[in-house]
């Protein structure tokens, strides 16, 4: 299978009318900026658009349009983001899932489960991806769709720390400020403020942080517990995977968490010569080379039990340990 | 006063030979990556060139090159990131300050002290204006000068967080990527790299936080003590001033710090509408809208309540407390 090009995505959704919106469950900042800036795009081009999403962060909701819930039939579907089917809400998937006209991705992984698929796996978010397309198409980048396109390409890369920014992912940022996007506000609400739940969270995850494999491997579990304990939702708590490789010595920063419906899912971040992506296709999960994901099983001592068990197989292979 | 053209200061440096560059005292990425970077053009150009500095923090060793503190008769100096001469560590000031031919800087609050001064405000850091002069020049773009240039740039933008991150900003970065800078590992190291001291320092100072004017100010106040108790310098605490600010509905974030010299030194925070530069002037100090920073005075307690009581007038002003 192979993905189309911005010429065939942008022909085929100028001929879409009557178009549903969808993004990943657990949105993160490039499902719902995505998701938006299409919106707002395919208004822009006269189309009658819909979206239906659930769970958005807080610190999200100002990306989202009231208006974007009007109820009509839907006649076309694009997802964004979505590099799997699986990754759709339940709900949506059933009801939608044999539906999809187009998906505008940016994963590597992407599963070519919609009926055309642009997806571009050396993009850092799905917005880099709508950006050159609507770039392509001579779109009027407005100050509401740049800064949705901000918002997806600067969570999906730490606000531009993470490997996968590219210089091409720099200059669309700057595209983006110039279009007017109030970059220092916007950064300051999504990676700067943390309310009182997340102290709390935050202090009660650091206390579950614990050293392994001689100090170059940490590791947190999480349970569904923690996040009532705190009174928190995980889509809010989305940051804390960055912390155990956040420790000097650490190669390998697992975190372990108990999704709702009682698996355990690990975010796995690493440092140079460790690959997360190769450490997580060992369970069937993927990503990049130090940010990949997977999921484990039901039982939360076992999943992190083999998870730093094939972290351990990956620090003796690189020498670190013996 | 005004500053010299991007032509002069190029013809300026190519005139100079046996020169001798500073950077200001308890250096940030921006004076290490600026000093360093302006190092191995000079070297380029065929010059004879060495640096002096102190406290470089261990994050930013890596900048270092070991072959440039050789000992000869300097001609030239040249000081990059010093908004002001009494910035210079006091024995460089002694020794230098009366003798410096060219300073380049970004603060708007520039002191003209040298013969010639470059400096460009719109810029986020030093490293930005050097890189301006650098493409001006025709310079080879090594890796190792887009190193530097990019801890610079990263650094003093809170790695494109801050709202001094402009489209220029991002589009030198971009051209820093392309040189060959490896970006994921550089921010690793620099932003997500914790030591078990930092660590300790980190918890402490969250103990010492305080919420006053009805929740909208937090105040941190660290003193010579805490630095000792947790062994670290406060060179290797400067990413803490963020922290303040973090809590939802603050708007002015304050870090009051006593500096080795028994002097207190406040780092100043804000959130729109609130300006930090504002409140900073009131003390004779300066910086940017978001973030700014002052000295006080000897008495921790009385230099907090001096600057809360501007903060509250600041509030007041904006409607945000009565």
């Amino acid at each position: 299978m192979s993905g189309i090009t911005l010429e065939r995505a942008w022909a085929a959704l100028s001929e879409m009318d009557d178009i549903l919106i969808l993004a990943h469950a657990n949105p993160d900042g490039d499902a719902v900026g995505s998701m938006f800036a299409l919106y707002l795009a395919l208004r822009q081009l006269g189309k009658r658009v819909r979206c239906e999403i659930k769970d958005v962060p807080e610190s999200l909701r100002f990306l989202v349009r009231s208006e974007a819930f009007a109820d009509f039939p839907v006649k076309h579907i694009v997802t964004v983001d979505v590099g799997d089917l699986k990754l759709l809400n339940d709900s949506f998937r059933e009801k939608y899932g044999d539906h999809i006209s187009l998906n505008i991705d940016h994963h590597g992984t992407n599963g070519f489960f919609a009926d055309e698929t642009l997806v571009d796996p050396s993009a850092a978010a799905a917005c880099e991806v709508l950006f050159s397309l609507f770039t392509y198409g001579g779109l009027t980048l407005t100050k509401e769709i740049a800064a949705c396109l901000y918002v997806g390409v600067s969570t999906d890369t730490g606000c531009f720390r993470y490997a996968n920014t590219t210089a091409k992912t720099l200059r669309a940022a700057a595209c983006l400020l110039e279009a007017g996007v109030d970059n220092g506000a916007i950064n300051i609400d999504i990676f700067e403020t943390k309310t009182p739940q997340y102290v709390a969270f935050e202090r009660a995850a650091m206390n579950a942080l614990r050293l392994c494999l001689d100090g170059k491997c940490a590791v947190m579990r999480i349970t569904q517990q923690d996040y009532k304990d705190a009174g928190i939702s995980e889509a809010d708590t989305q940051g804390l995977s960055g912390l155990p490789r956040m420790i000097a010595g650490v190669y390998a920063g697992l975190t372990v968490k108990e999704r709702e419906n009682g698996v355990y899912h690990a975010s796995v971040r690493t440092k140079e010569p460790i690959n997360a992506a190769e450490i997580c296709a060992k369970f069937g999960g993927g990503g990049h080379k130090y940010a990949a994901g997977c999921e484990l099983g039901r039982d939360g001592e076992d999943s992190e039990r083999r998870l730093v068990a094939a972290v351990e197989e990956a620090l003796k292979a690189a020498g670190l340990i013996h």
